[in-house]
């Protein structure tokens, strides 16, 4: 069975309380379980959220290290910013899909150059809480 | 019945011939085919595939006269440079999907900005061809 | 009598069903009906739409070569795009006067840059249909 | 009776007189004479002109407290550069034209960009003197 | 006692009637009286407003040769543009705090930028009225 | 009584340590403790200070679900890149005040552009050490 | 006997009629008849020209299908702004001569981008009608 | 004799009080008489100078009326942002040298462009008080 | 004896398993032996890794505490975003040697700039493991 | 005879030795040898080469003297860099010819500017050793 | 008596033969002989012209051990491009004025940007060959 | 025994006495035989030194004939703007090292990018005369 860890970086703790108009109403533990209930038989799922990006990176790392066969990651503001985040990405050799709940392409100028994406396989936006089905899917069948 | 209208830009036509390295080795028409078996039975499915910017822009405003619940649009090169397509994907009305086969985000800096991205709802790409199936899915799970 | 062509660009078509909030609620018949009543004493007018650049652009040959007075060219999105439109204007030799009907200098940045106006003579944005009767009136004093 | 001004900037007191090649032969007072036979009987007109910005600024404020239902504008120069002046026109709430003799978009790269045009509902540009009596119109049957 | 003025550039002899939503109810008069009432025990004031750089210049100036302790400026729109403020206040020595009424770091881009705030000591924006009596504060504490 | 937090971010703990020329000999206890003496009668103040950037997006969480009526945060170099802790200030739904000891605007370029001053209601530059209590002084009289 | 197609793109239909300061006094059909006289006992010519976008594209993927060993291409004005046409290029995988009868480099800065040329292996610019036949050459002798 | 004029800028009144390490220790009356002395018998003189943008382009308008041979302007800061100056100084047709004291060309970056400089014909700077004496001998000796 | 600081950022704990092909096959731990190898007897060194940005200006503010004669800092990816780790430096007094493993030059666009470099003293790159030895020798011999 | 002058700046005496994959395997006297067959009876044909700008200036400035009916140069880097050498070729009044090896316009973006080809009358790259022959033949039929 | 020495840069032996339409009817004899007319009682000259950037730099580095009060030094397109000879300038510690014969501040855009101009004292452009008196004057004066 | 060549271009013969503060006390002399000293007898050094651009250009392309296993090249000034020298090291395929000895980064914005540096394999700045040793050590190491 794959192993897949959906990974959240900053402010995705608050799902569900933060500015519900543009990203949704369930919290980030919905959207755990509602992907447990999807894909719980098909992959074993991992997940890590945390506001430190040095935290994600240390994250990733372990999960080269133990063996991992697929990323999801939304890294939330990082993705905009973040060289580090990119190189533990390419540095890990794990395939990554990266994940943004609102459509950023359509937001201001700053949310449309995603530094990390440059490291993914993939990316998808504006999907809301099922763009995580999508990319945990696209990586159980890829 | 939800209507969903499937359309594909330029050179699309050509997939499985045009370098399947960077966009794979399925056609047009299986991808086609492959739509129809998953989502037709939940959804009305409609195809289009032109090479012209004029022409999608023709069907999409046919689309909107008709009738349609969702657009799934991979605009290929138009995506970076057609101010005139996004106005008429703007101008519909009918919540649309950008949907590239390659990952955009990781190739050349001039695909990086998706001028025709603005006007969608969600946009997913390096998926290759199952984009338009989590395409499909989304719009109708809206 | 002067020769008097009106063209418009992509999504002009869809006048009066298309984002009545910025476009307005006239249809396209509605103004070429509206110019026929002031204007059809004075110049033979002649209506031109289509969504395709090469056919504003083979429109623009026939009226070179056909003996034309006066262009009104509303080119919708291709305004901020359109090299190939810009050189048809410029090597038919008819004066042109570009309309928006919206005031594209209110709006996105990127309809800030009119690429196709270098080769007119004048440009009216904001007017509503208003715009196109204010550059036939241009055009017949001139 | 509606009221409207209209407000010439820098270097428009010496039309006329100035680079006739490229701003045309009518002075001021001509054009001025020319609106009130075209629109006296329509509309109460008032002329200002001053190469000061801060002039310009003062009657915009005291054409905003006497009460005043469209405004013409000429900014000249001042067009490209000027936030203060735009402040002024947004401020007023008076529905703004910004009037250009020539065409600016077929002139230097400095003159494609319009920082008080933001303010206004419309531009006419490479009308010549033409420019201010379709932007009068405009205002009237708004 | 310290002298102190506090200069308005243009468009702040309209608060109050200008755009309230933005830059709040309270007229120039009312601030005025209110850091008379605040500081008039600690401090000499000097008010001065004009809608011409040329005015708040010749007014530097004057204040330079008066002597002058500190000063407090809004220069609205010509914050973003006037190099010959900036060079003023610069060639005054008299230290200046830059005040903005609303917060222009949330606004449109082309207010992020304070070409004369680069000859001043320090800046507040977004504080409203309350935005001169920090400043006032600032100078009578350095 | 109002509850207000003042978070430093990264370097702020060596104030009075650091650079004294630019940020002067107070050390963030010294400002503390007269932040409490000014308002301590009339707010409730929690400070807070990180090197890390995810703490201080927890610790800005953490707040809004505390409840907390107004946030002065010195982000020190994270303003100048952050998005994610834009994004936190924003989610958070607590008015906050960007406070910058030096004055940022009379720096190098890069201290220009304040990425999250955009999510902030107001900001003060170059007050040094006073900032802070004119930040909290506007949040009490909001 | 190699097979060499000539494609030429918008506005290329009017060379000979337009602007010949800059274009010539050659019509296409002129360049055509020298170009069937010098390779014709060489080389299977086939000439087409579209000023649509689409139909340009449309027929690189005929050729490409077909068995082409050589593409001249004078995309005009296209050449500045197609990520289209210049996908259709790479993905019909046959070599292809950007050619310009005018020196694109010596004329307005947007000229000076070649965004189709990237797709292409050769380049020559400013020849007029010569260039198409030092591009058959080229290809021939490759 | 030739009528020669001088026109000094904003702040160019404050010479010799303001910044006498960049602008020198000469007030604008000694520039003056030394160029009385040095040129009186050869031209007619006239000096002029102002703090308003809108006074040097009345001055500049009025010159031309009255005939002038040649202009001698430093613009002062409105050098590098004043389109409204640039075009008093085209349209007068008087042949023009800009004179800047301090070397404009080794300060901030903002200094190294001259909006007004492009309709003059000629620029010195970093001449100091000299560079008004050999902007005259130029216009003299033309 | 100087203590020398040897800090490594993220990334750099998963040296010899992270592309080794651009990173080089030995483990931070083998580079770290070296070092004290080469310079245990010249110099007291302190090795420290962390993939947290916070972590590092902790570390830099507790040298410049402690007492430190020289810096060796690898940032990683921070070495192209991190206003607050080159500030850290910056404020610590301590003087710094950047150091890449790899020949930043040669790589992407994103990492030719450098914002920490700006607070150092030196920067090598592209010397493998080796620039740690160098940076050290150069601190030691200054 | 017409005189034909074929220059050829930095590194191009070592084709046949410099990256081969790029250059071909021709050397430059393969090169001088070819066209002195192919054109030695139709032109007076004379070669230079010097990696040194100035010579190359001194060279072009000589032939200007004493008369030459066409320039065939190939600039190597110094094309994307010398408004020198570019000056050179437009006070020569000599018609150029500027010949590319490689195709530039799909190599690295620094490339893609050609500085002195806005001097020449034409351009062509990506024609190898061919691209020479192109040159002289289009000098030769002006 | 003062050394001076005039430097001219490249293409700057062709005056006289090269474009005298924009650079004058004057050779460098001609310039040379009048200088020596004007200043030779007054200062010792020595005249110096390459078309090689580097025999500049030698002759600038000669200057500066053999003793020398003044640098005159028009580098024609250099001007723009060299760092290598603005450092040689600032190297020398002799003061330095750039001449340029025509206005560059009214020619193409690349010509508005001198990056030798940051290491001299001065700059004069436009003045044709009298700005090589202005200058030497400037030196001696100064 | 490798053969390592010591490349120093323009203003490096004057160091020692050029700008001290920046490029310290030693002369080239000094460096050379301090590098003689250190590795005579572990490599063949050979030094070269030109304020010519094509000389170096010559000189390294005589070393890749001469056979070489290593460059140490200070371009100087060069080194941000000359495609020509990058072109030369690229092509002669010796392994490079660029050395600087103040550090670039941390002075003007124009020395932050380094043209030539990437076609080295490594750079060192900041160094001193240290760089050039620590260039050296890693070559022969490499």
């Amino acid at each position: 069975m794959k192993k897949i860890a959906i990974l959240n970086g900053p402010n995705l703790d608050r799902l569900g309380k933060r500015e519900p108009g543009i990203y949704g109403m369930a919290t980030l533990a919905d959207i755990e379980s509602g992907l447990r209930g999807e894909f719980g038989g098909a992959a074993e799922l991992e997940f890590f959220q945390s506001n430190h990006e040095g935290a994600l990176i240390d994250k990733i790392g372990a999960l080269a290290d133990a063996g991992c066969d697929g990323l999801v990651i939304n890294p939330g503001g990082l993705s905009h910013t973040s060289v580090a985040l990119r190189d533990a990405i390419a540095g890990s050799g794990i395939p990554a899909v990266e994940v943004h709940l609102s459509h950023i392409h359509g937001r201001e100028a700053f949310r449309h150059v995603c530094v990390t994406a440059g490291a993914a396989v993939a990316l998808v936006s504006g999907f809301g809480a099922g763009g995580y089905a999508a990319a945990v899917r696209h990586l159980l069948q890829r």
